[in-house]
């Protein structure tokens, strides 16, 4: 174990990771002019995965492709254990050039690294095929299928294509992989001892505390939830007060009181209500009907599903005291990922030793890693984006954070090895 | 000056008029098969102006249409004083049985009694052109056109047709109408000496307090407006409480207050958000823009127009306590009208005599009587609808509480002649 930490040439990395961050944001990577937009089975995804190959194929790594098109790479024979890194390289239908593919990208240069400090570090590099969901639908697909967290039913009839409304199943096909094979997706984890991914933040923590890394220690759970309130629709003018049962009333009431429930919850724990609709929704009826969604997270499981249960009991008695009724349907939920104190704690020695500002965090956000840490020991690192501005062509961020981050990596996984 | 009270053959008036309703329901007289669909210049409405015409022709009355459509009939000849009796016979796009076209029958059934029971009373009906605004998008606007209060550019550019989209003018010009004359509208009200109209409540109020009359002593004034928050939007995973400006949740204290500032203000004052947009209106994305609609009305003017700069000032605090901002616009204003109270006492005076259950009230909803209401001495009569639904092929109302309606108008209109 390497214990003597490494500066590496940052400015000589931050330089590279912006050129391959700048290639990848041309025309022949990216569906859209004004945005990045790529998913997986179009060309532009495979004009991605094929300038990796190259670049890792330089560098003397093995390339291949799992059944379904995530890309792995490593830099040892079958059978030697190797530490993970990388990300996604798809992107959101309207995305910036930074969310997962930054990560990749970082992960590329550690390798570089690796090879030009002769560092002899086991690697592997892996992108994970459609992490935003933007072609079928489905966040996190590639490394669900990886870690087995999907059936077959599922992949051959109900994800379907947004484009075309056809099976996940005859696009795999049509784009020459062999979807039959999935379950041997998972062997990509065997000889993983190790797992980091950078990611850039997608919010405003890093840059508003004045933090160049962020060291994630836990990915938060949800609960993703509608909840639909049923009043009644009167006209607006001819109704008195009391004679109402307006819907829209119960909705105001139901925000106010996860904003405050999910405070009072504490630990990073968050509640918010995006999407809300009143029925019929004209300037002059009263609402007869509310729905609003719930999205609601946090690394302490007990802690976000309490505060699902309580807004939910929350809109039913309230719709009650009213003379209404409220309905609560769940969409989603995923548990929190704890990650591994062995490679947080490693990471956090490499940050400290890099002499720059850091701090520990959780992701509110999710991320692929949350698919294997319970196989594999993970943790992620964070990098600021600007404003935390994220799913948006004005998506911004810093090669030079990125390659500081690629060499804590580079520390942490010497120091792990 | 009449003093005793007449007491018609209610059975025989309520089998009139609801003869009559059923006829305006068949499928000459709208456009659709599942509601009434009828509005100015389609032949539907034509059809509707006709058979009005020829059941007011039966009864000797001289009848013309103004210069844009608006019918007219009376029982004396020009110069002589009448009393007005009608309502409108037009609907909403979506709309029922009742709405307007209640008022029309009632009113020629007040017609039909003066002469079946020979009391020479001096009357005027009016049936007023596209009070529900369903052809050009413009409430009242017949009654407008005769209170003068719209100009020649509304008439000849900016109103429009919904189906079209071409002026109001060029469809009153194929229609056979003289819109160039709309100056010569406001004539008809010259020789009036008192307007009663009669109308479906709209509303819950009559029905659950059992009244079957409502005697209309006001119609509420309204502001409508629309609130635009101004905050942030972000990631709802990534971002925690403390770093949020959640649109959503200025708006939704905005709603509360608006019902506690409406109830505060009392006298039958009214708020309501009907309309609420989040944007990006996502369920992971906290709310960076919030747009909700205001309706307050009222026949206190202060009243409701304080309720309106209350809240208006509460959004902005609110906001500003929050780190945000708050846009404040109005769309629209219509000042309240007070009733004329010689005509609300002999209503009254006339629905105590009846013997039958009623209540003076004032009307949230706006109708034509509002145009002509400062020009002449005028009042309404409301008859319940069931559970208050209108604008809805739902609509439904008792042709008896408008056969009650009608000798109740026509002891009225004997009082006050």
């Amino acid at each position: 174990m390497a214990t003597e930490q490494l500066t590496i040439d940052r400015a000589k990395s931050a330089e590279r990771i912006g050129r391959d961050i700048e290639t990848l944001a041309g025309p022949d990577y990216t569906l859209s002019d004004e945005a990045i937009r790529r998913y997986a089975y179009t060309h532009v995804y495979r004009n991605t995965l094929d300038y990796f190959i190259r670049e890792l194929e330089a560098l003397d790594f093995e390339v291949y492709e799992d059944p379904v098109g995530t890309l792995v790479a490593r830099n040892r024979p079958a059978g030697e254990k190797v530490f993970g890194v990388g990300s996604h390289c798809d992107s959101n239908r309207n995305g910036g050039r930074y969310d997962g593919t930054m990560g990749v990208v970082t992960a590329l240069e550690v390798c570089r690294l690796n090879r030009e400090l002769e560092l002899g570090l086991p690697l592997k590099l892996i992108s994970f095929l459609e992490e935003e969901g933007s072609g079928f639908g489905q966040m996190l697909l590639g490394s669900r299928i990886v870690a087995q967290r999907v059936d077959e039913e599922e992949l051959r009839e109900s994800f379907r294509a947004v484009d075309d409304g056809r099976p996940f199943w005859e696009h795999a096909e049509e784009a020459g992989y062999e979807p039959g094979r999935w379950r041997e997706a998972i062997h990509i984890l065997d000889d993983l001892y190790g797992w980091i991914e950078l990611h850039i933040e997608q919010a405003r923590v890093l840059q508003d505390t004045a933090n160049r890394i962020g060291i994630v220690n836990a990915i938060a759970g949800y609960v993703h939830a509608d909840v639909t309130i049923h009043g009644r629709s009167d006209h607006a003018g001819a109704t008195p007060m009391d004679f109402r049962l307006d819907a829209g009333l119960v909705a105001a009431e139901c925000m106010l009181e996860l904003e405050r429930l999910a405070r009072e919850a504490g630990g990073g724990t968050v509640g918010t209500v995006g999407e809300i609709e009143l029925k019929p929704g004209l300037i002059n009826a009263v609402p007869g009907e509310a729905r609003f969604s719930l999205d609601i997270r946090g690394v302490d499981e007990d802690g976000f599903r309490s505060v699902a249960r309580d807004i939910a009991a929350f809109a039913e008695r309230v719709a009650g005291e009213r003379g209404m009724t409220a309905e609560y349907a769940q969409r989603q939920a995923l548990p929190s990922a704890r990650l591994d104190g062995r490679i947080v704690g490693a990471l956090e020695t490499a940050a400290e030793a890099s002499g720059e500002s850091y701090m520990t965090m959780h992701s509110g956000a999710a991320h692929d890693t949350m698919s294997i840490a319970d196989r594999v020991p993970s943790a992620m690192v964070f990098v600021p984006c600007k404003d935390g501005i994220s799913h948006s062509p004005e998506e911004d961020a810093n090669p030079a954070d990125a390659a500081l981050g690629a060499e804590i990596m580079l520390n942490a996984i010497r120091m792990l090895s």
